[in-house]
């Protein structure tokens, strides 16, 4: 086949057709072969797919790490038959692996993922995540790369009724990502029935332009017409553009030809539909080759020269997480952050001041924030990306889809629990720790102070997966010194002594109230141990399997909801089917309104005097006269 | 004033402008009370709020229960100060509790809640939720009350830059929703800066209109002009209209105009600002009557004729939900179901077919379901939310908000855990027990059989809050009667003797793994104990208790991750101070890949095999020759 600029000939033209045509054969025979999967909507999208990669797509699948390969993205990931027909086409994958289509242990799963396949660049599966997240590569592209590789994201229909579409769409705009061409399958039937508007182009195209996309209407079955389209998609200078294709659902099987009903299951009639579709094929696709790009310089990634400040120094962790970020940024210029719209709150501020081309603007749309973070991190970037611990919870299942990609991303929550005060139920993070533990893979950190903060800031760098930190609002003194080291998966035990009746555990804000406790009960004669649970996930066994064991009683006290935090974070501690401990708790319970942090700290019972109550109530003493 | 539909009159147009300055002294004093707060976005809007007040909201701000009252939203809930003004203006409130913001105790908290203030329909606070919630209360207006009544919303610029905002103006639009007007306060700065689009309201207005909307652009601090814009905006027919006002942040007071850096900052000077503004007033607004609606009919709450099945029929819990919540809709006529565009997969098709004018499709736009019931339960409807639990991970901050508004709504998740089989992990809801338990005051349900799930959807609708229920996909025996009750707070014990050695704690698909392996080992003489815990949340604690003190070791099993689930749950009965047993897990650790479900359920070790081989290992008994 061609594979150069010039338009295409009759004979390039049929042989175009024809390799749909294959797409298509294959969608059926691997469906086929699993008894499960989306046929009918990988055959809407087989000649959109068929001219990309005939044509347009630049890539050399021997070496996917090649820094001008061009970048694919399929969004609408249950269409996996399709790609994976595309892989046999290009001689990716052979017929014998296609056919293992959704087998235990095969790389074909049902929704590709990077786990396992080295061509796919993100985890695809919910709907509207893989535009957003190929606005992330395409900002890496563009505004950090300087490469001229372009991203095509091939969506579904129905997927544009997901708000981080639109998201995606703005971000995509506003930053100018000429680099990102968007081709949309309209095949008009989503999974239950009819998509809100079914084959009017028009609709998809007056939304797109209004949000600044330049777009194309394309019959998606007329493979000269597609061809055109992709060429003046991907020439578009200035803006991104897209490819709204009209698209028949199961295209090419009268059967399943436009029909009700048949969203991802495979055509009853395999056979038949082979032979109606032309019987198999065995082209074999050279695509282009990638752009010239010289290979990316290796990141500078050095240890940070992370700020100090005194001990007994009143410092909000969020200001320490902007100054670490910021030194980290000098450090490593591999670092870059995103913001949605907070970074004067959660003090990401200090990062951008300092390297403002590593700094990336989401305003407040919280899953595009986590979706170009993705992005990013695909393309070899360690992002931070931060906002209010309450509003990443917008962004879960882009947390969630995250670690089925396996993508490395660190997120910070700032505002966390009741004692951020007056500002009330809305803006408080009480649900972050167990959204953010219940991911797979994650780790999980809440610091008490400025030193503990940055060294943690600076450790997530280097780790797998997601990382999340919690930050606070509100100032408490700097307890370590700045040389302490914060291993992850470990505690500090601040408080210690043969005699200690009971253990608090406690981790940020509610380190220092334990600690206030701690000494007010000493002074009643009540020696109680302190740990700083600064790693809740993973979470030092040992030190609290030894607590437990010499005081008998562990007291968790958090300020989060009592579900899903640091309680069943240390309960977790003791599922070895060796004997527990007693383990008791103090968390929020009640909704809380406006009041000061101290009013709130004491109305959720996680104060000072509180936990001194508690641990009275728990050794059997008596309030001191 | 006025409150008729006459254009206004010089006198009148004065006094409009002065109740917007009295609505920014009010501001300006109520934050400064406060010493917090937001009153420069309060300025801003000041202008519209007082022309909306005085010439067209319809309302009895003593009967907030009055079918003919409009409703008002503020969806930019920072703006708090400029409602709490309003309310004083109204006469709802008096000078005195204006003065009492943000305080401890207060109704007026940093966010408005309806927990706290009859007026308020809805929690706001995280931004790009007021709209959502907004269309849900309109959507019952127009099709189910057929009341006459229109739904302001207030919102911000900066808010527009949420994803949800867009799948609100495409079902606002698509349901026709006439009696919804959104009022956007472009004020041009967002919290750390200029918003993406500054004063550039044609760009808004291109979003709006390609959205399906009527737009109308003013500037927001010409009443004569904003007057006729609400006008036109509340007389189109046909389509939700949008006025997009041009305003200053801060208006009024020359050091705080339009100025960055002062989002969420009481005024510096105070008094200065006042005298600026023209000092105190007192105008005192007679709102406008309510629309004449006759008292709605009370809903008709009979008692649902279940569907039964045979014992040990095979079927799916999502069947079993479908078919319940038709039978459900049939015995009453205030549940009402909405969808994500999956309601063939979670068998919510079935209420849709018996109940179409019930039924609320949300295609794929799960913030947008969420928000539609929340807006629907805010008037009285008992809504059925369902999508895949994976995919309500989407709608987390839009759960969570509804807790902080005391909504009362039903979520169900469907495709639970890794049983699903080939789909992979995309699909798979493996935290949403973890999300949902950590909504405050949430009920968390997850059936075994179809007749036990039948009776826990019936019960749903009369608990208070967030009610989550899990379903499963396959199929499974059918365990108990028809007549079965199954209490919220209880569980069911399957298996026990006095010989038990140890507890298995299962629930859904689990307890059907868990009564197989009890079986296998019964057969090796080794009895154990199965607890179905179909109540996640609250846990019966006594059954759990009870089955410790008797046989020492629980041993939970779910299809879930470890954090955050079944364990964690069985973890919380024992934190009473009072010693623990020992507490061992077997959950999803690892990531799937595509496989079937019975692959799947082995290779997270949690099949009978594996349950049996832990027990053994447990109890100190080898494996059978």
């Amino acid at each position: 086949m061609h594979t150069d600029d010039r338009a295409p000939d009759n004979a390039e033209l049929a042989r175009l057709a024809e390799l749909g045509q294959q797409l298509r054969v294959d969608s059926v025979r691997a469906a086929a072969a699993a008894g499960s999967g989306h046929p009918t909507s990988s055959m809407s999208a087989a000649d959109l797919m068929a001219v990309l990669l005939a044509r347009h797509l630049r890539y050399d699948f021997g070496n996917p790490g090649d820094p001008g390969n061009d970048r694919f993205v399929l969004s609408k990931g249950h269409a996996s038959p399709l790609l994976y027909a595309a892989y046999k086409a290009v001689g990716a994958i052979d017929d014998q692996e296609l056919l293992t289509f959704r087998e235990h242990g095969s790389r074909l799963e049902g929704h590709p993922t990077p786990r396992r396949l080295p061509w796919v660049e993100t985890a695809t599966g919910s709907l509207g995540q893989g535009l957003p997240i190929g606005v992330g590569i395409a900002l890496s592209g563009k505004r950090l790369e300087r490469a001229p590789y372009r991203v095509w994201v091939l969506c579904g229909d129905s997927e544009l009724a997901e708000g981080s579409v639109w998201e995606a769409a703005e971000q995509a705009s506003f930053e100018h990502l000429d680099n990102l061409t968007a081709i949309v399958d309209v095949n008009r039937l989503g999974q239950r029935g009819e998509t809100r508007h079914g084959h009017d182009l028009d609709a998809y195209a007056r939304r797109f332009k209004a949000f600044g996309w330049h777009t194309v209407e394309v019959d998606g079955h007329d493979v000269e017409a597609v061809e055109r389209a992709l060429g003046e998609a991907s020439s578009t200078v200035g803006q991104p553009a897209v490819v709204l294709a009209r698209t028949l659902k199961g295209r090419g099987v009268a059967a399943a030809e436009d029909k009700e009903g048949l969203h991802g299951k495979p055509i009853k009639d395999a056979e038949g539909a082979i032979a109606e579709l032309g019987g198999e094929r065995d082209l074999r696709i050279q695509v282009r080759e990638p752009w010239e790009a010289g290979a990316r310089p290796a990141a500078r990634t050095g240890t940070p020269e992370l700020p100090r400040w005194s001990e007994g120094e009143e410092v909000a962790t969020r200001d320490a997480y902007g100054a670490a970020l910021a030194a980290l940024g000098t450090a490593r210029d591999d670092v870059v952050a995103l913001d949605g719209e907070v970074s004067d709150s959660t003090r990401a501020e200090a990062f951008a001041k300092e390297h403002p081309e590593r700094f990336f603007e989401c305003y407040i749309a919280e899953q595009q924030m986590i979706a170009s973070a993705v992005g990013l991190a695909a393309r070899g970037w360690v992002p931070y990306a931060s906002s209010f611990a309450a509003f990443l919870s917008r962004a879960h299942d882009f947390v969630r889809m995250a670690a089925v990609s396996g993508s490395g991303v660190n997120v910070v929550g700032s505002h966390a629990g009741v004692s951020i005060g007056q500002d009330g139920p809305s803006q408080m993070g009480l649900e972050d720790l167990a959204m953010f533990r219940a991911v797979h893979g994650s780790t999980v950190l809440y610091p008490c102070d400025a030193h503990q903060t940055a060294r943690l800031v600076a450790a997530m760098a280097d780790l797998t997966g997601i990382r999340y930190l919690r930050t606070s609002r509100g100032k408490n003194p700097v307890l370590y010194g700045p040389d302490e080291e914060f291993p992850v998966g470990g505690s500090k035990v601040l408080r210690s002594s043969g005699e200690d009746r009971l253990t608090l555990v406690a981790a940020g804000v509610t380190v220092h109230e334990a600690l206030a406790a701690a000494d007010e009960l000493a002074a009643e004669g009540i020696a109680v141990r302190v740990v700083d649970l600064y790693s809740v996930k993973p979470v030092d066994e040992e030190t609290l399997r030894r607590a437990a064991a010499e005081t008998g009683c562990l007291l968790t006290v958090e300020d989060h909801h009592e579900e899903g935090g640091i309680g069943d974070a240390v309960a977790s501690a003791f599922t070895d089917g060796s004997p527990v401990p007693r383990l008791v708790r103090l968390g929020v319970r009640s909704m809380p309104g406006s009041a000061s942090p101290e009013e709130q700290l004491r109305e959720a019972g996680i104060d000072a005097r509180s936990i001194a109550a508690s641990v009275r109530l728990l050794t059997g003493q008596g309030v001191p006269a």
